[in-house]
């Protein structure tokens, strides 16, 4: 095989580059939202607050992978599947971002929930928290290895946290009923089950993005749930 | 001036057109936002299980634009401020398909409601869903005109929704507390303006989005509130 031109050589390095980037942006985005349930647990205020401080970590991170992609796409003018893996890193950055800020709202409800007696031991809400963690670190570790069948595992665990926070949700109620004392601290773990599951939205959206760049194809939007490949 | 060869004209015909399609598939999304809340004020399920079957065109909307922009992306290989245009397009679409979704939820909000007496009528979150309309319809006309000032008092908008949503939540607290029996209503309408929130929130993302368009730099993650231009 003939050696490549420099200039070539020099692209492989920013695409490696960029791949490398989004999957520092990615763990550090897990840690954030793994820190914040934490401080939530633990009702630990001064660590819900060092995760809020935190929270411009990831938003240098976005605007850096932003215009490491426009520039690629500028300089290089790619094609095919190269184009498709530039566009899907500017879209994954922008769900990475937004799940950053679902850290930022989790310790600003632990922060308020710090200041009031524990309702109850937090039992669903760690599950849930370990699952969407895990669909997040899957989409992007199906993301680097072009992975479908790991993305559209992803897509289908989607169901599984909507469940779990229907589950959390609806106990959360009976305990308003009962006892109407409790309502203002049951909707700020409600409010924390939220974030979570929108976090599982948006690594649920980096999965249906993986299938596209691979594909060339898009999962999204069909009425049945993703097949089976 | 010289004309300009024929695959030019072809190209500004295109960039044209995906101009009109996003703004089309914004327009689209507002009327659906507006038939979900009216659908909701109105007690009105069947008019609600309408707007859910209609979002599916939200959703082919979304891929067929994102089909374009990677068209543009890779038969014209353009730099510059239409590099930014076209990706901007590709992110303002998302944004658009998940406020969209929105429109969706707030509808099976509505359709639960309808089963149940009214709590109370609505006053707030007409207004609510009136401000986040508008903050969408401005947001995308500052894209389409590349208006940074209109951009700009669309992001500085988002706080009065934020405030409005504080406000509806206190007073359905304050219900909740004094008779449990309106816990479950209490809470989708808590639910609805939330969802209005995310509107307003996604039509504060693509009002940053437009600004970086047009000056090349990001406003996004400043500490401080946007400046006045």
């Amino acid at each position: 095989m003939q050696a490549k031109p420099h200039i070539d050589r020099h692209y492989d390095d920013e695409l490696r580059e960029l791949r490398r980037r989004v999957l520092e942006m990615g763990g550090f985005v897990e840690k954030q939202i793994a820190d914040a349930v934490r401080a939530l647990i633990e009702r630990d205020a001064k660590a819900a607050e060092k995760v809020i401080e935190r929270d411009h970590i990831v938003n240098r991170m976005d605007v850096e992978i932003d215009e490491m992609c426009l520039r690629l796409l500028a300089l290089h003018q790619p094609a095919g599947r190269d184009l498709r893996f530039i566009t899907t890193a500017m879209k994954i950055n922008a769900d990475l971002e937004r799940a950053g800020d679902m850290a930022e709202n989790i310790c600003e409800r632990a922060m308020e929930l710090s200041l009031e007696p524990q309702l109850k031991p937090y039992v669903d809400l760690p599950r849930m928290a370990r699952m969407t963690q895990e669909m997040l670190q899957d989409s992007l570790d199906a993301f680097v290895r072009e992975d479908v069948e790991m993305a559209l595992r992803v897509c289908r665990a989607d169901a599984a946290v909507d469940a779990l926070m229907e589950q959390i949700f609806r106990e959360l109620i009976s305990f308003m009923v009962e006892d109407p004392e409790t309502i203002s601290r049951a909707m700020r773990i409600i409010f924390v089950s939220k974030y979570l599951e929108r976090v599982a939205d948006h690594a649920t959206n980096i999965g249906e993005m993986v299938v596209f760049m691979v594909k060339g194809k898009s999962i999204r939007h069909l009425d049945e749930p993703p097949p089976d490949l």
